[in-house]
C-alpha cells in the first residue's frame, strides 16, 4: 500500500466545501451493466444543481462525472471530501441527500452505498 | 455556514483510496472561457489512467469529470479526498502528480491551484 492522501496542514483551503459528483455516463442500449444515464441521472443531477442553487448553497458544487464504475447500482453519486456514495432514484432522494447530508451533515442511511455493494438492494 | 461534511466514525471504508477527477468539458470553439478539452485534457486523462494501471494502482480511480468551472486555468483536475487541485499540461506533469502526490503523498507545488487563482501563472 502506498502513502495515504490525507490533508496536510499546509494545503490550500478547500475550493468547494462539498463537491458532489453525479455519474451521467451513457452506455449503448442493452449493455449488460446498464448505465446511470438510462436510469435518469441527467435529470436528477440537473434537479440537484437547481435545488442547491435555490437553497443558496454557494459553497457546494454539483458536478457531472463520467463513469463511476458502479453501473449496476446507478444512478450513483459520490460526495467529497467525505467520500460517501449514494444511490438515488428520484427528486425526493435528491432532496433528502441535500437537506440531510449536504446541509445537515447527517448521512442518509437508506440510500448509502458500501464498498462491498455490487447489486442494488430493493427497498 | 452549514454543517461540515467531515467523515464520521461510522462511515463505510473509502471505495477508492484516491479519486482523481479530470475535467474533460468541451465548450464551443471561441468561447471566452476556453475549455479543458481544447487544451488536451482528454488525452492527458487517458494517459493518466493508463499510467496508473501500469503502476498497479488498483486503489486509485482516474475519472472523467464535467466542467469543474476553472476553465481559464485548464486543464484542471481535483484529487479527493484531500481536495487538491492541479493544472497540468503534458505527460510529464501527469507523471509527477502520480509519482509524487498519488503514490508518495507529497504535493506538486509548481502545479497546484489555490482557491484564489483565476488566471494561469506562466512558468
Amino acid at each position: 500500500m502506498t502513502a495515504g492522501p490525507s490533508r496536510d496542514g499546509g494545503d490550500p483551503a478547500p475550493y468547494a466545501r462539498v463537491h458532489v459528483f453525479c455519474c451521467v455516463n451513457e452506455r449503448p442500449a442493452g449493455h449488460p451493466r446498464g448505465c446511470c444515464k438510462e436510469k435518469g441521472s441527467e435529470h436528477l443531477r440537473n434537479y440537484m444543481k437547481a435545488r442547491a442553487k435555490a437553497l443558496g448553497l454557494g459553497d457546494v458544487r454539483i458536478n457531472n462525472a463520467g463513469c463511476l464504475d458502479r453501473c449496476e447500482l446507478g444512478p450513483t453519486m459520490v460526495i467529497y471530501p467525505e467520500g460517501i456514495w449514494y444511490r438515488y432514484r428520484n427528486n425526493e432522494d435528491v432532496d433528502e441527500i441535500l437537506d440531510s447530508h449536504v446541509v445537515g451533515g447527517r448521512r442518509v442511511e437508506r440510500l448509502m452505498l458500501h464498498p462491498e455493494d455490487t447489486e442494488p438492494v430493493e427497498s
